[in-house]
């Protein structure tokens, strides 16, 4: 059953046992990294390619950990078995300091209703950014917080602005627009590295799109300068957005819509 | 005995048992407050000051909590009693969510060696700023981070310095520096309300200084342009130091070391 069992540093524990004391430094800096993956018919989908990041925002805050990509695919793999697990989230957390923890925890399957791909989804604009973008780790206040304003006021997404002023990512997506024929994203570096950002983007190449690397402006976003907008993120594959801020933005979500079935078919896939 | 009791949702439990989940969205989020405070003598420093700046931070993360200041206050003493503490660091945390989880926990007092104060300290510098800077709040990654930096490299504490490459503050201080009977120090609204930055200030006015709220620059304070540096906390009251990027900016104390004196003379007056 989901939920049931949890690993804690390779061992399987039950998952109400899987807590951590608010006394240590490390819990109470967010000195962690992480990463939430999908699992779909028993398969924990893309796991390599989130191992690798999980490693890459590690090195990016100097946490060191003494467990390989290896060993905790294996227990990723065990408590799917032990937990009959068909389909999930799953999370994969490692604080740091002396004695890293590792635990990987499941939880039911984030899904959103077939509506919000056929009508799209609001959200808002809030202002500021990551701290070291590239890694995902335990700093999420901002995210936190952007997320419950944006809920506040009825959407599904708040967009990051940067101070230029330009939509850089979600709070716990990426972001792109299409305009006749071309795919804009932020660059690499400013956002990120999104697992299903890199088949966003393969998707759009196979359908044609140029890739454009250079954040949308707020002011051509919500002027209505592209054709189409969305966010993408494993829970999501390709999300369309139908209003940020209020103006309606999108009607027509085709070939977003062709990227998130793309994006949905390659999960089995690796 | 220290560290032995905890106090959770106002009640006494084991300190080993103020656990939290992994799971929790809140707890990942770092979606906290809290508060570090001193107990000498069995009396709480400046309790009631700490309350309402953990009701401002709250209020500032829109993080609302169903504990009153007195009542806080109250089970801060029974803790006090019940292990019958006389000297302490004592920290009170706050998680935020649908079903808000207060903390009290003790820990052996934080005290740093007198030839600190004699000799001062070294630090260094870190690109950064906080988010919410009034707020204490879990987003402390950058203050982790910006501090091992500084360990690593044989300082005491590490300086966050702002895209006009000023110095704001500390990880886990305020930052003065004192030039021909003028103090200075960043603008309220740029940093952390510190309980002892305010009784830095108060010591400074009796002793003749005038206050100025600009933050010092990094060319100015590795120049050697100030008489005097120093950082304030609720550990350390006025801490003189000794360098800054390996630059010698400092070397007599006087009026650092008078301040502190007052600061610690203030703590059993309230």
């Amino acid at each position: 059953m989901v939920g049931e069992h949890a690993v804690y540093n390779g061992k399987i524990i039950l998952q109400s046992e899987a807590v951590v004391p608010v006394t240590q430094r490390e819990i109470q800096s967010g000195f962690y990294v992480y990463e939430s993956l999908r699992v779909i018919q028993a398969h924990p989908v893309h796991l390599e390619d989130h191992l690798l990041r999980l490693e890459n925002s590690a090195n990016l805050i100097h946490l060191d950990y003494p467990f390989s990509r290896e060993e905790i695919g294996t227990w990723v793999h065990a408590l799917i078995e032990v937990d009959l697990v068909e389909k999930a989230s799953l999370r994969i957390q490692i604080y740091g300091g002396k004695q890293p923890q590792l635990f990987i925890t499941t939880s039911e399957i984030l899904t959103y209703p077939e509506s919000f791909y056929s009508e799209g989804v609001k959200s808002l604009t809030y202002e500021g950014e990551r701290l070291l973008p590239g890694a995902k780790t335990g700093n999420l206040l901002l995210n936190y917080l952007a997320l419950e304003e944006a809920r506040r006021n009825g959407c599904f997404e708040a967009l990051l602005v940067d101070e230029e002023q330009k939509i850089l990512e979600g709070t716990r997506s990426n972001f792109f627009a299409i305009k006749d024929g071309q795919l804009f994203t932020a660059q690499d570096e400013k956002v990120l590295l999104g697992i299903t950002r890199d088949r966003v983007i393969k998707a759009a190449k196979l359908l044609g799109l140029q890739i454009r690397y250079e954040a949308p402006s707020l002011n051509k976003v919500v002027g209505g300068f592209y054709d189409e907008l969305f966010i993408s993120a494993t829970s999501m594959a390709a999300m369309p957005i139908s209003h940020v801020n209020g103006n309606i933005v999108g009607k027509a979500y085709t070939v977003t819509l062709e990227i998130s079935s793309l994006v949905r078919q390659w999960e089995l896939e690796d």
